[in-house]
């Protein structure tokens, strides 16, 4: 069974993903595709990159990523072989740039260029159907991937729209990549880095929020180890950290948007 | 074909949802999956448990429902296999039980705790992954479902977030259990209940609502019997009945929520 | 590969989607079933109609849309064959006939009556599951079309919910059609007739807009033509024109809604 997930700023269940499907199907009948995430805030590469992170969690496969203002402008069209073996495709915008990170790092690029590979005629404003998911479906069909066009330096990439959040002493300085539909609020921090600072369940950590008062937070497991409406920290369900209210918000009650500046201070 | 459907308050095409996808397929590469609602109400279990009660209307399957706000707590993980056939999985939380009413009743408990059958490390905050969706899979794939874990006993089970109506004299008292899109409002009455009442097209009923005047409305098939903007009652298309307005939102119009309590008082 | 897609004004991954890509399973178990598009305005036929349109860019398949403020009234249930070759399976309120136009016209008409190719009993509110998908599924089967009912006239069907715009020397006086996620605003004019009409990228338009002051808008093939937050119009990637904002959102700047009539000034 080969995959492709499909991840977009496009409406949720809407025609654009909807023919993107059906084109991915007309190319490889067989292959499964699968809705990874639509609806992403539009234009927002950070929200982009970050949940095209989750792949992680998803088996090997074809991942493509439309959030592409620059569409039809210079901006190239991009393949990205990760040394997991899954491929990434979409803009040359630093989108894919995150989840290359998290699945081992990039073994090898190429831009996009072949029109045989390609819907033509090619709408300047749609590379979605007519670029990126025909390249998935003629990877996964077994194209070669120096077919679609010219070998790319990795280090002449777009970069990527967050890097890793960074401590210094007891301070950890954090960037919001992500809010859930719960409103959990989802920090550039990796589990391992959290484990390797040496952060432990039942310790408290005091958050500085933007324009707000500083508050004190117990980390937890899960939720429900707070009462009813309290805040905590905790590893997410997808590789980083996470700020949540039990059974609340914490997006709307501290008004935190993408890509927020959090800081953390750890306790001594 | 085997039939795996999916009910979630995660948000609609979230990564959440396309991960449970992906996890079922790597177990079980040709399970049909089917998202049955997801984008449910945060965290509302009574929203969740009328939702699932739709399975009635999809062929015999596996049925995961997460709604889960006690995640990784000691809140039981278990399947229900019912007399239709079915097997409905989740959280032991009450969300399970009115699907299984409408299925023909409990046959039998389980409770999930081999860890041959999980996602592992299993996320203390995302069993929808790595507990729920690989249950399913596997008794999709033939797993015994003794092999899951021990077995409950019905009667030890959290109850229902709610019952059937209740009627006294010409009084009904019903409880909202869900709001679709249009602004329908669904009470937890069963069409058998409405007919056994001897309710019938074209008589009228008058409702009291919270915190507004009564209003008496008449009893239709279709929303079409009313003129445009009109309210009115009726079976709803998943076994309950609804009041609605023709081309209107109900729920907006006199801003009704899930679980308020309607009064339906029969003409004599 | 035979493909069913699925538009309708219900909830996005909500159960009735749901419920009917089931029914489509149990009659057809090899069937494809895209999701289109969902979520459209509740009751709007001429949104639900332009968005049908764009199966143009789907393969040939059976297309199932359903926006049915008139269910289980006298209303038809029908299914157009088109001459590309699709099927049309819908109510008939219109909603299918702009779809039937770039699909090149109406091959036959047949009314659905035979209640061997519908989900018996069938509820009076829920045409799109016991009526719709169903005839979809058979037809997928190879049942014959004469089979569902009888042959009607084309002249016989209910209007489109809209015609194409008209031009009058330098005016073109055009309707909103459909508003995308990102707040595009797409037109009932085609690309052929923009071409035909010797539009140019580069020219400038001057639009008027209900209750605002008149806007010069320059033609574009894409949106980083213009600066961040600039307007400019447009081909869209479906086969009409759309007015938009580069990076954000034309229909919330100057409170457009489907179904506006907007004038589009050609300079001399």
């Amino acid at each position: 069974m080969k995959i492709v997930t499909l991840t977009s700023d496009f409406g949720v269940q809407s025609q654009g993903v909807g023919i993107m499907e059906a084109m991915i199907a007309s190319i490889s009948p067989h292959i499964k595709v699968i809705h990874l995430m639509h609806g992403l805030p539009s234009f927002d590469i950070l929200a982009a990159a970050r949940t095209l992170e989750t792949v992680r969690y998803v088996p090997l496969g074809y991942h493509v990523c439309i959030c592409d203002p620059g569409v039809g402008t210079s901006r190239k069209a991009i393949i990205i072989k990760v040394n997991r073996g899954d491929y990434l495709i979409g803009p040359d915008n630093g989108v894919l740039i995150p989840a290359s990170r998290v699945l081992g790092g990039i073994s090898s690029v190429y831009e996009i260029t072949n029109e045989n590979y390609m819907n033509l005629p090619v709408s300047p404003i749609f590379h979605g159907r007519d670029i990126f998911s025909p390249a998935a479906a003629h990877l996964a069909n077994g194209v070669d991937l120096k077919s679609f066009g010219a070998k790319l330096k990795k280090n002449h990439l777009v970069e990527s729209p967050y890097d890793e959040a960074d401590r210094i002493a007891e301070v950890i300085t954090a960037k919001v990549i992500h809010i859930n539909k719960f409103g959990s609020v989802h920090l550039n921090i990796l589990h391992k880095d959290w484990d390797n600072w040496g952060i432990k369940s039942a310790q408290t950590v005091v958050i500085s929020l933007p324009n707000k008062k500083d508050i004190t937070v117990i980390v937890c497991d899960t939720f429900g180890e707070v009462a009813f409406g309290e805040n905590l920290i905790l590893k997410d369900d997808y590789g980083r950290v996470e700020i949540a209210v039990n059974q609340g918000s914490f997006a709307n009650r501290y008004s935190i948007n993408i890509g927020s500046i959090i800081k953390l201070t750890l306790s001594n």
